[in-house]
């Protein structure tokens, strides 16, 4: 099967052999460095990678070698994400024959140059990546292969040159905030996620966005940020719970959190959601699972990776595929929110 | 790499152009089908593959195209165990710069036809399935290619003929119940797994064993058999906790039953551990994060999976390798558990 890339940045384009006269090898020692075959002297490899790379090479057609296989690399295999982008990506996979290679790798910032140079071997059919972004030269390496790739980004912070799918951060923030307002809570608490991710900020503006239009004033001791896991949700409730004047509901920005905002409200002797609502935002299965089983904002991760392995098989077919990709949050109502215990605000403890 | 595997079954073997012969056909279309490939016909496939079955074919050497790749297959992928599973085949992959296949196919007791074509044309290093049994051609196709497999079986139910991994299910239900009963408790519940499963057997087994030990005697009606998930916990807790004389501690065969009886005590108006004590058993990550966090046993999925992937790695190399590994489980104490309200038995509702 012979396809050829995208040539949208055709300028620059060199050829092979140009390559190879350059560094002062053979051709065959070029195609030896694309395949990522070992047999190449360090110093002859990186020559050639710089080469390939300052200009910005690209094979326009496949090797007969290609194996039936979706690659999804993960830096963190931990995160109760994983799974739902696994069986998304392997839903995909089945409807065209092809298995999926799955790696833990690198750091939040690019995949390690072990997995690059395996992945290389294998010749993958193409990669997802769930990385807020890409250092150029994998996105270079990737490029001169002709390897597609496709980002997954739940972090919100797509890389603007590569094609990536996310979901609408804002608009969870806004409904999970409008819930709470609806059931009568005043003095709601947000516990968001790490500063320095976007769909941290995204979920926070949306709370922000809900309260003003309600008219309702947002008092800064509720607004904290956290780290997405359960003790950060347990820190931060626990905070919250020992002010003078407490909040009636939490909006816990991810449902890890929801659940150290559970336990928090126990170890306070709390009730859920008698005397304190929470919302919770992803909907992995756990928040189905807790007592009482958690509103959450719902996150489509399977279709997320589903689009995601889509993408690869329409860049590989040439057909046009958009940049960036969001797909919408919904609301799911569960056990945990109700009215607040006495109408506008909850007296403190 | 040409490694042969242990050939402790030479009885009956038949080489390819005996085969070839047999079936009429050349040895490069027996070949084909040995390597799953397409451009065979079916009936002349099914004539060569029962010939192949019929006389236990073995490949003694490896094909030169196999690549650096370990599969593992499960039947079933939404498993709160597929993850940690997934890691422990990781860990030993990267050792030996492999890359994971994941597949999720067919059904409790065998992977799909699908599969096994799309395996056979990847060629994988081995293959670990996490299944209970597999049905006999299941097992002659892979021997017949020369491809080690391990079962990874939390169900406790081995095939004797193929080399597993487990965990001692007697042990844990032992230690989860002599737990309970050195805090004071007298009415322990237990919610197993299925009837069908011989772990669930094993576990209540243990159970058993410490109750009888300690001199209590067991209430058949605080035994019930469960279904492993949240719903089956719920259901048979509800049920005990709603007789007139209720246990003050259960012991709830798996973490997500335990899930299921932390909802039913809150249902109940039942404080955990105050009111009512709970053990899980997996020890998967929820079990940290329910709230309160669960006493459970710990049942070591990545090690187990780490043992399988090691072992595909020692048939390959002609190392000896056991029929079957138990792994020690252990008891994790946590929140869930405390003393009984007061002393010997708890009082009707």
């Amino acid at each position: 099967m012979l396809l050829a890339m995208r040539d949208d940045e055709e300028l620059g384009r060199i050829t092979l052999a140009q390559v190879a006269q350059r560094a002062g090898v053979s051709i065959s020692t070029v195609s030896k460095v694309l395949n990522g075959r070992q047999d190449v002297a360090p110093p002859t490899r990186i020559k050639v990678e710089r080469l390939l790379e300052a200009h910005a090479y690209r094979r326009t057609t496949r090797s007969a070698r290609e194996a039936p296989l979706i690659e999804i690399v993960f830096h963190e295999l931990e995160s109760i994400w994983a799974m739902e982008l696994i069986r998304g990506v392997e839903n995909v996979a089945k409807a065209h024959n092809a298995g999926v290679v799955l790696t833990e790798s690198g750091t939040r910032h690019s995949p390690s140059p072990d997995w690059m140079e395996a992945m290389l071997q294998r010749r993958p059919l193409g990669v997802v990546l769930v990385f807020s972004a890409l250092p150029s030269e994998v996105k270079q390496q990737l490029r001169a292969r002709s390897i597609p790739f496709v980002i997954i980004d739940p972090a919100g912070d797509p890389d603007p040159d590569v094609p990536s799918v996310g979901s609408a951060n804002w608009n969870g923030g806004l409904a999970a905030t409008r819930h709470l307002i609806e059931y009568g809570h005043r003095r709601i608490g947000i516990i968001t996620g790490p500063e320095d991710m976007l769909c941290s900020r995204a979920r926070l503006d949306g709370y922000r966005s809900a309260m003003t239009m309600a008219g309702l004033e947002v008092d800064p001791g509720l607004i904290l940020f956290g780290d997405f896991h359960v003790e950060g949700g347990y820190d931060r409730a626990a905070e919250m719970l020992s002010r003078p004047e407490r909040p009636t509901a939490i909006f816990a920005g991810s449902d890890l959190q929801a659940l150290g905002v559970l336990e928090a409200a126990r170890v306070h002797g709390l009730r859920v959601p008698h005397d304190l609502s929470v919302v919770g935002y992803d909907d992995v299965s756990i928040a189905r699972w807790a007592s009482p089983a958690l509103t959450t904002v719902h996150q489509p991760l399977r279709q997320m990776a589903e689009e995601a392995a889509q993408m690869l098989m329409r860049l590989r077919a040439r057909e046009p595929v958009s940049t960036r990709l969001e797909l919408a949050t919904s609301l799911v109502v569960r056990k945990s929110t109700a009215p607040p215990p006495e109408g506008d605000g909850a007296p403190g403890r």
